[in-house]
């Protein structure tokens, strides 16, 4: 299984609430950039995966731990399923210098076609770079 | 089991991403709204609630069907679990001029003291407004 | 001089920042949503401006007061210039409750043919609305 | 003068709107990203700032070409003004690839006493590293 390095992440003043904390649904922005610079890694960014197109499908985040304003954030993102039109990644999101673990979250994405509005199959070079990077795979 | 009357929510643009569509980042925002209205409708808002504080530890949403810029939508919230300390909301969003179901999204909110950065247990005068309004109770 | 009535806007927890306080990026999707109305008041909604588009050249918020969570805030909106190719349009936020002023913006919209990259001249028939919106007009 | 070295800013899909661009409000969430990166670097960030606190009493940008999704923007950040209470802070925002000119902001920062809720002078040793990265100035 290959890994894409992991992405840091700046927590803007405005991602937190009154709370004094990082909003819950900042998670989801993280997660989005997350999700979108390992596309682009996979050489699957908006610019080069010329007629195929994501929508998500579910998404759901879980809060381990508080962050802060002016943090750095690391933001992990791996395969943990791929079906016939859609998959799954995972992502984790730690404090970069404490290395505490700071949410888990996932989200369901379908391959789809804006034109006709309906999901369609993953294309195989898609579908191969992903299984490269599909989590606990044996052997 | 009692009902809070749904509530009406614009998409402003900025809610909307380059798909074209409201972003699925905007759903959290919307479920936040739905939230907190619930709580101010029950007598437990932020300035009614005192010394209750909650903490979101996970959210989830389901995406349906796309919504779009300048649509209404119709946010209504209810309780599906009542735990310990913690609790399930259970948000329904809808297209209000169509009747279609967009979105399907949960949190499960944590009693929690800020000071000694702890959960606790629901205070009983919460748990039996919830228990009110506690979904799919049979009689 | 006509005015379209102001529109109330909830303070969504997520809108406020660890200050405390609505964060001042907030403003700014208030702003967005009062412009939107505003034009669907008009009849230059998305879906009923059919063949002219908007871009935002700039935009300005002057803070007076602070608001809060759970909040409504009421904003109106109106127009201080029509220029060739672009006009602006002032917003004024206010507490819903108390009555006091919050925050006063402006933003210079203009006419943009997106296939061409370029900005157009004010159609006739939204110039004759906006003029009949323009603030300050002598008779 | 002295100058902080430019900011990367990688566009979210999220901070994307319909339009297929950046939205005129994610600009405001990159200047508070590059004005509190500003203040870390000069030792005045949140936690080494000890007894002073910011507000924001107006800001502004104007949007000179507009950028995209996935795209790395690069902002600046220097003091443009000083006075008693407040002061001013100017940012360019840059397409990192092409070095394009995308946006250009400011804003207004007032040092503020939240217990007491007024505006209270500039502390001398923030004056101090304030007037080293205050930009025009002759000699």
């Amino acid at each position: 299984m290959n890994r894409i390095p992991a992405i840091d992440i700046y927590v803007r003043y405005c991602e937190t609430d009154a709370g004094g904390h990082v909003s819950n649904t900042s998670y989801f922005l993280y997660m989005e950039e997350g999700r979108t610079r390992f596309f682009e890694l996979l050489g699957f960014g908006p610019r080069t995966r010329k007629g195929i197109n994501f929508i998500v499908a579910s998404t759901e985040c879980d809060f381990i731990a508080q962050a802060y304003a002016s943090q750095t954030l690391s933001i992990s993102t791996e395969i943990s399923h791929i079906g016939n039109k859609s998959f799954t990644m995972v992502h984790e999101i730690f404090n970069l210098e404490t290395g505490a673990l700071i949410a888990i979250g996932r989200a369901v994405i379908v391959c789809y076609n804006f034109q006709e509005q309906q999901s369609v199959s993953i294309p195989p070079n898609l579908r191969n770079r992903l299984e490269q990077f599909l989590a606990n795979v044996s052997i």
